[in-house]
Protein backbone atom coordinates (compact mmCIF):
# COMPACT_ATOMS: atom_id res chain seq x y z
CA UNK A 1 0.00 0.00 0.00
CA UNK A 2 3.05 2.46 0.56
CA UNK A 3 4.60 1.89 -3.16
CA UNK A 4 4.87 5.11 -4.93
CA UNK A 5 3.16 5.44 -8.39
CA UNK A 6 5.47 6.89 -11.44
CA UNK A 7 4.10 10.49 -10.96
CA UNK A 8 4.78 10.84 -14.71
CA UNK A 9 2.02 8.89 -15.73
CA UNK A 10 0.38 10.09 -18.74
CA UNK A 11 -3.57 10.68 -18.15
CA UNK A 12 -6.02 8.63 -19.97
CA UNK A 13 -9.07 9.65 -18.15
CA UNK A 14 -10.47 13.76 -18.48
CA UNK A 15 -13.48 15.12 -17.45
CA UNK A 16 -15.48 13.92 -20.75
CA UNK A 17 -14.60 10.15 -19.01
CA UNK A 18 -16.62 10.66 -15.83
CA UNK A 19 -20.70 11.78 -17.16
CA UNK A 20 -23.46 11.50 -14.55
CA UNK A 21 -24.87 8.30 -13.87
CA UNK A 22 -21.66 6.93 -14.33
CA UNK A 23 -20.93 4.20 -11.88
CA UNK A 24 -17.30 2.86 -10.84
CA UNK A 25 -16.79 0.04 -8.63
CA UNK A 26 -13.51 -0.89 -6.75
CA UNK A 27 -11.28 -2.37 -3.77
CA UNK A 28 -10.53 -4.45 -1.86
CA UNK A 29 -8.89 -2.34 1.06
CA UNK A 30 -8.31 -4.53 4.00
CA UNK A 31 -7.93 -2.58 7.54
CA UNK A 32 -5.16 -3.70 9.41
CA UNK A 33 -5.15 -2.93 13.49
CA UNK A 34 -1.02 -1.73 13.09
CA UNK A 35 -2.72 0.71 10.67
CA UNK A 36 -5.82 1.74 12.91
CA UNK A 37 -3.26 2.55 15.58
CA UNK A 38 -0.93 4.13 13.88
CA UNK A 39 -3.48 6.41 12.21
CA UNK A 40 -4.67 7.39 15.13
CA UNK A 41 -1.56 7.48 17.17
CA UNK A 42 -0.76 9.89 14.97
CA UNK A 43 -3.79 12.43 14.07
CA UNK A 44 -7.18 10.84 16.16
CA UNK A 45 -5.44 9.81 19.45
CA UNK A 46 -8.64 9.21 21.10
CA UNK A 47 -9.10 6.34 23.64
CA UNK A 48 -11.36 4.15 21.75
CA UNK A 49 -9.11 4.42 18.85
CA UNK A 50 -6.26 3.00 20.86
CA UNK A 51 -7.22 0.78 23.54
CA UNK A 52 -9.16 -2.44 23.82
CA UNK A 53 -10.70 -1.86 27.10
CA UNK A 54 -11.35 1.88 26.62
CA UNK A 55 -13.24 0.72 23.15
CA UNK A 56 -15.51 -2.29 24.71
CA UNK A 57 -16.67 0.51 27.17
CA UNK A 58 -17.24 2.84 24.17
CA UNK A 59 -20.44 2.85 21.60
CA UNK A 60 -18.27 1.26 18.89
CA UNK A 61 -17.82 -1.80 21.75
CA UNK A 62 -14.28 -2.43 20.08
CA UNK A 63 -11.05 -0.94 18.72
CA UNK A 64 -12.36 1.37 15.62
CA UNK A 65 -10.58 2.98 13.17
CA UNK A 66 -10.63 6.93 12.91
CA UNK A 67 -13.36 8.25 10.76
CA UNK A 68 -10.45 10.58 9.02
CA UNK A 69 -8.82 7.20 8.55
CA UNK A 70 -11.46 5.53 6.71
CA UNK A 71 -11.56 8.47 4.69
CA UNK A 72 -8.06 7.99 3.99
CA UNK A 73 -8.32 5.18 2.71
CA UNK A 74 -11.41 5.69 0.59
CA UNK A 75 -9.10 8.43 -0.79
CA UNK A 76 -6.42 5.35 -1.62
CA UNK A 77 -9.07 3.37 -3.26
CA UNK A 78 -10.02 5.98 -5.75
CA UNK A 79 -6.24 6.86 -6.85
CA UNK A 80 -5.87 3.06 -7.31
CA UNK A 81 -9.11 2.94 -9.36
CA UNK A 82 -8.80 5.82 -11.64
CA UNK A 83 -7.55 9.27 -9.94
CA UNK A 84 -3.81 8.51 -11.16
CA UNK A 85 -4.48 7.88 -14.21
CA UNK A 86 -6.33 11.08 -14.62
CA UNK A 87 -5.62 14.01 -15.21
CA UNK A 88 -7.12 15.18 -11.42
CA UNK A 89 -6.70 18.83 -10.26
CA UNK A 90 -7.76 18.12 -7.11
CA UNK A 91 -11.63 19.11 -5.32
CA UNK A 92 -13.07 22.17 -3.96
CA UNK A 93 -14.73 20.41 -1.15
CA UNK A 94 -17.31 17.54 0.11
CA UNK A 95 -21.23 18.16 0.58
CA UNK A 96 -21.57 15.80 3.04
CA UNK A 97 -19.88 13.22 4.74
CA UNK A 98 -21.74 10.47 7.01
CA UNK A 99 -19.81 7.89 9.08
CA UNK A 100 -22.61 5.64 9.44
CA UNK A 101 -21.19 2.27 11.26
CA UNK A 102 -17.50 1.62 13.08
CA UNK A 103 -14.70 0.26 10.50
CA UNK A 104 -12.90 -2.28 12.51
CA UNK A 105 -9.80 -4.35 12.37
CA UNK A 106 -10.28 -7.20 10.34
CA UNK A 107 -13.05 -5.58 7.85
CA UNK A 108 -12.32 -4.99 3.79
CA UNK A 109 -13.76 -2.36 2.43
CA UNK A 110 -15.21 -2.09 -0.91
CA UNK A 111 -16.29 1.56 -3.05
CA UNK A 112 -18.88 2.15 -4.96
CA UNK A 113 -18.88 5.20 -7.06
CA UNK A 114 -21.90 7.28 -8.96
CA UNK A 115 -21.00 10.14 -10.86
CA UNK A 116 -24.20 12.45 -9.77
CA UNK A 117 -23.28 15.61 -11.92
CA UNK A 118 -20.40 17.01 -14.66
CA UNK A 119 -20.42 20.19 -15.84
CA UNK A 120 -17.80 22.49 -17.12
CA UNK A 121 -16.56 25.02 -14.43
CA UNK A 122 -16.73 28.58 -15.58
CA UNK A 123 -14.62 30.54 -14.44
CA UNK A 124 -11.67 28.09 -15.77
CA UNK A 125 -12.72 26.86 -19.22
CA UNK A 126 -10.14 23.86 -18.85
CA UNK A 127 -11.61 22.62 -16.37
CA UNK A 128 -14.91 20.09 -15.92
CA UNK A 129 -16.52 19.49 -12.25
CA UNK A 130 -17.66 16.11 -11.37
CA UNK A 131 -19.76 15.12 -8.55
CA UNK A 132 -20.17 12.29 -6.53
CA UNK A 133 -21.18 9.99 -4.33
CA UNK A 134 -19.04 7.42 -2.86
CA UNK A 135 -19.79 4.54 -0.73
CA UNK A 136 -17.81 2.09 1.04
CA UNK A 137 -19.29 -1.40 2.02
CA UNK A 138 -17.15 -3.30 4.42
CA UNK A 139 -17.06 -7.49 4.14
CA UNK A 140 -20.96 -8.10 5.07
CA UNK A 141 -22.29 -5.29 3.02
CA UNK A 142 -22.71 -2.72 5.78
CA UNK A 143 -22.33 0.51 4.49
CA UNK A 144 -19.67 2.37 6.58
CA UNK A 145 -19.29 5.70 4.67
CA UNK A 146 -21.13 7.86 2.53
CA UNK A 147 -20.07 11.27 0.88
CA UNK A 148 -21.01 13.14 -1.31
CA UNK A 149 -18.46 15.64 -3.15
CA UNK A 150 -16.45 17.24 -6.11
CA UNK A 151 -13.72 16.54 -8.61
CA UNK A 152 -12.08 19.13 -10.52
CA UNK A 153 -10.49 17.25 -13.96
CA UNK A 154 -8.89 18.95 -17.12
CA UNK A 155 -10.95 18.93 -20.21
CA UNK A 156 -9.79 16.53 -22.89
CA UNK A 157 -10.06 18.83 -25.81
CA UNK A 158 -8.97 22.78 -23.88
CA UNK A 159 -10.25 24.11 -27.59
CA UNK A 160 -13.63 23.05 -28.31
CA UNK A 161 -14.13 24.10 -24.36
CA UNK A 162 -12.61 27.52 -24.70
CA UNK A 163 -15.05 28.19 -27.60
CA UNK A 164 -17.35 26.37 -25.42
CA UNK A 165 -17.66 28.21 -22.22
CA UNK A 166 -18.99 31.42 -23.14
CA UNK A 167 -22.67 30.19 -23.22
CA UNK A 168 -22.12 27.93 -20.06
CA UNK A 169 -25.59 28.32 -18.35
CA UNK A 170 -25.79 29.32 -14.45
CA UNK A 171 -24.21 26.70 -12.18
CA UNK A 172 -27.00 25.02 -9.67
CA UNK A 173 -25.17 24.49 -6.06
CA UNK A 174 -21.44 25.92 -7.28
CA UNK A 175 -18.88 24.14 -4.94
CA UNK A 176 -16.40 26.83 -3.84
CA UNK A 177 -14.73 27.51 -7.09
CA UNK A 178 -10.93 28.67 -5.46
CA UNK A 179 -7.83 26.59 -5.81
CA UNK A 180 -8.04 23.89 -3.35
CA UNK A 181 -5.72 20.61 -2.16
CA UNK A 182 -6.94 17.36 -3.45
CA UNK A 183 -8.72 14.62 -3.31
CA UNK B 1 3.09 14.78 17.79
CA UNK B 2 2.76 10.83 18.13
CA UNK B 3 3.06 10.86 21.72
CA UNK B 4 0.26 8.80 23.11
CA UNK B 5 -2.23 10.21 25.61
CA UNK B 6 -3.06 8.43 28.96
CA UNK B 7 -6.34 7.11 27.28
CA UNK B 8 -7.95 6.62 30.87
CA UNK B 9 -7.96 9.85 31.53
CA UNK B 10 -11.14 11.13 33.20
CA UNK B 11 -13.38 13.46 30.69
CA UNK B 12 -13.90 17.01 32.41
CA UNK B 13 -15.85 18.23 29.44
CA UNK B 14 -19.58 17.10 28.84
CA UNK B 15 -21.94 18.43 26.12
CA UNK B 16 -23.01 21.02 28.66
CA UNK B 17 -19.71 22.44 28.01
CA UNK B 18 -19.99 23.09 24.70
CA UNK B 19 -23.19 25.64 24.08
CA UNK B 20 -24.39 27.52 21.00
CA UNK B 21 -22.11 30.13 20.33
CA UNK B 22 -19.05 29.21 22.35
CA UNK B 23 -15.60 30.27 20.13
CA UNK B 24 -12.08 28.14 20.81
CA UNK B 25 -8.78 29.30 18.93
CA UNK B 26 -6.40 26.76 19.35
CA UNK B 27 -3.23 25.39 17.31
CA UNK B 28 -0.58 26.17 16.14
CA UNK B 29 0.20 22.96 13.98
CA UNK B 30 3.36 22.85 11.88
CA UNK B 31 2.96 21.33 8.86
CA UNK B 32 6.33 19.81 7.64
CA UNK B 33 7.50 18.51 3.61
CA UNK B 34 8.34 14.92 5.14
CA UNK B 35 5.02 14.73 6.55
CA UNK B 36 3.35 15.70 3.99
CA UNK B 37 4.98 12.84 1.64
CA UNK B 38 4.27 10.56 4.07
CA UNK B 39 0.78 11.11 4.08
CA UNK B 40 0.15 11.37 0.67
CA UNK B 41 2.24 8.05 -0.24
CA UNK B 42 0.03 6.09 1.93
CA UNK B 43 -3.00 7.50 1.46
CA UNK B 44 -2.88 10.24 -2.10
CA UNK B 45 -0.07 9.64 -4.08
CA UNK B 46 -1.15 12.64 -6.71
CA UNK B 47 2.11 13.58 -8.29
CA UNK B 48 1.16 17.56 -6.81
CA UNK B 49 1.39 15.79 -3.43
CA UNK B 50 4.77 14.16 -3.54
CA UNK B 51 6.53 15.46 -6.60
CA UNK B 52 8.13 19.31 -6.51
CA UNK B 53 8.04 19.33 -10.61
CA UNK B 54 4.62 18.28 -10.94
CA UNK B 55 3.10 20.18 -7.96
CA UNK B 56 5.02 23.53 -9.99
CA UNK B 57 2.70 22.47 -13.07
CA UNK B 58 -0.33 21.91 -11.13
CA UNK B 59 -3.27 24.41 -9.82
CA UNK B 60 -1.52 24.86 -6.82
CA UNK B 61 1.91 25.84 -7.72
CA UNK B 62 4.05 23.66 -5.33
CA UNK B 63 4.03 21.04 -3.44
CA UNK B 64 0.88 20.74 -1.10
CA UNK B 65 -0.68 18.68 1.66
CA UNK B 66 -3.38 16.04 0.73
CA UNK B 67 -6.89 17.89 1.52
CA UNK B 68 -7.44 14.50 4.15
CA UNK B 69 -3.92 15.13 5.48
CA UNK B 70 -5.50 18.52 6.41
CA UNK B 71 -8.36 17.08 8.06
CA UNK B 72 -6.27 14.62 9.72
CA UNK B 73 -4.03 17.40 11.00
CA UNK B 74 -7.46 19.53 11.83
CA UNK B 75 -8.88 16.20 14.24
CA UNK B 76 -5.23 16.35 15.86
CA UNK B 77 -5.52 19.90 16.83
CA UNK B 78 -9.07 19.24 18.38
CA UNK B 79 -7.52 16.36 20.19
CA UNK B 80 -5.57 18.00 21.93
CA UNK B 81 -7.46 21.14 22.86
CA UNK B 82 -10.63 19.43 23.86
CA UNK B 83 -11.66 16.39 22.80
CA UNK B 84 -9.23 14.01 24.76
CA UNK B 85 -10.62 15.92 27.87
CA UNK B 86 -13.69 15.17 26.73
CA UNK B 87 -16.52 12.76 27.19
CA UNK B 88 -16.63 12.41 23.02
CA UNK B 89 -18.54 9.69 21.41
CA UNK B 90 -17.74 10.40 18.11
CA UNK B 91 -19.26 11.89 15.62
CA UNK B 92 -22.31 11.22 12.57
CA UNK B 93 -20.63 13.00 10.11
CA UNK B 94 -19.95 16.65 8.41
CA UNK B 95 -22.40 18.75 6.71
CA UNK B 96 -19.88 20.53 4.71
CA UNK B 97 -16.19 20.23 3.89
CA UNK B 98 -13.91 22.96 1.78
CA UNK B 99 -10.26 22.78 1.07
CA UNK B 100 -9.90 26.74 0.29
CA UNK B 101 -6.48 27.05 -0.03
CA UNK B 102 -3.62 24.89 -0.49
CA UNK B 103 -1.67 23.92 2.39
CA UNK B 104 1.99 24.07 2.43
CA UNK B 105 5.26 22.45 3.83
CA UNK B 106 6.19 25.48 5.76
CA UNK B 107 2.86 26.51 6.76
CA UNK B 108 1.62 26.80 10.53
CA UNK B 109 -2.03 26.17 11.05
CA UNK B 110 -4.64 27.21 13.90
CA UNK B 111 -7.97 26.87 14.69
CA UNK B 112 -11.15 28.55 15.10
CA UNK B 113 -14.42 26.33 16.48
CA UNK B 114 -17.48 27.76 16.53
CA UNK B 115 -20.29 25.89 18.16
CA UNK B 116 -23.44 26.87 15.75
CA UNK B 117 -26.02 24.55 17.57
CA UNK B 118 -26.31 22.16 20.81
CA UNK B 119 -28.88 19.65 21.28
CA UNK B 120 -30.35 16.28 23.00
CA UNK B 121 -30.20 13.15 20.76
CA UNK B 122 -33.46 11.86 20.72
CA UNK B 123 -32.85 8.58 20.63
CA UNK B 124 -30.10 8.17 23.08
CA UNK B 125 -30.88 10.58 26.24
CA UNK B 126 -27.58 10.36 27.98
CA UNK B 127 -25.98 11.91 24.46
CA UNK B 128 -25.78 15.44 23.12
CA UNK B 129 -24.62 16.37 19.85
CA UNK B 130 -22.84 19.60 19.18
CA UNK B 131 -22.74 21.09 15.65
CA UNK B 132 -19.60 23.39 15.14
CA UNK B 133 -17.82 25.27 12.14
CA UNK B 134 -14.12 24.66 11.95
CA UNK B 135 -11.77 26.92 10.31
CA UNK B 136 -8.55 26.36 9.73
CA UNK B 137 -6.06 29.43 9.05
CA UNK B 138 -2.20 29.66 8.12
CA UNK B 139 0.15 31.50 9.05
CA UNK B 140 -0.98 34.83 6.86
CA UNK B 141 -4.45 34.67 8.31
CA UNK B 142 -5.95 32.92 5.17
CA UNK B 143 -8.58 30.31 5.84
CA UNK B 144 -7.00 26.82 3.97
CA UNK B 145 -10.21 24.84 5.16
CA UNK B 146 -13.38 25.82 6.53
CA UNK B 147 -15.99 22.50 7.61
CA UNK B 148 -19.24 22.20 9.86
CA UNK B 149 -20.00 18.90 11.18
CA UNK B 150 -21.17 17.55 14.32
CA UNK B 151 -19.62 15.71 17.33
CA UNK B 152 -21.54 13.50 20.22
CA UNK B 153 -20.95 13.81 23.73
CA UNK B 154 -21.84 12.77 27.09
CA UNK B 155 -24.02 14.71 28.74
CA UNK B 156 -23.22 15.37 32.44
CA UNK B 157 -26.21 14.97 34.50
CA UNK B 158 -27.55 11.20 33.01
CA UNK B 159 -30.43 10.95 35.12
CA UNK B 160 -31.65 14.79 34.40
CA UNK B 161 -31.07 13.78 30.61
CA UNK B 162 -33.41 10.70 31.01
CA UNK B 163 -36.44 12.72 32.92
CA UNK B 164 -35.78 15.42 30.30
CA UNK B 165 -35.46 13.42 27.08
CA UNK B 166 -39.42 12.65 26.60
CA UNK B 167 -40.88 15.81 25.50
CA UNK B 168 -37.75 16.81 23.48
CA UNK B 169 -38.74 18.67 20.41
CA UNK B 170 -38.36 17.24 16.75
CA UNK B 171 -34.92 18.09 15.75
CA UNK B 172 -34.06 20.48 12.87
CA UNK B 173 -31.99 18.95 9.80
CA UNK B 174 -30.84 15.65 11.97
CA UNK B 175 -27.63 14.12 11.10
CA UNK B 176 -27.85 10.46 10.55
CA UNK B 177 -28.24 9.16 14.68
CA UNK B 178 -26.35 5.65 13.65
CA UNK B 179 -23.21 4.51 15.75
CA UNK B 180 -20.73 5.70 14.06
CA UNK B 181 -16.66 6.46 14.33
CA UNK B 182 -14.83 9.70 15.39
CA UNK B 183 -14.15 12.43 14.89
Amino acid sequence: MNTLPDTRRIPRLFWEDFPAGQRREFGAMPVSREAVIAFASQFDPQPFHLDDEAAAASLFGRLSASGWHTCAMAMRMMCDDYLLDAASLGSPGIDSLRWLKPVYPGDTLRMRMDVLEARPMNSKPHVGLVRSRWELHNQDGATVLQMEGWGMFRRRDVAAAESASVPVPAPAPAPTPSLSPSP
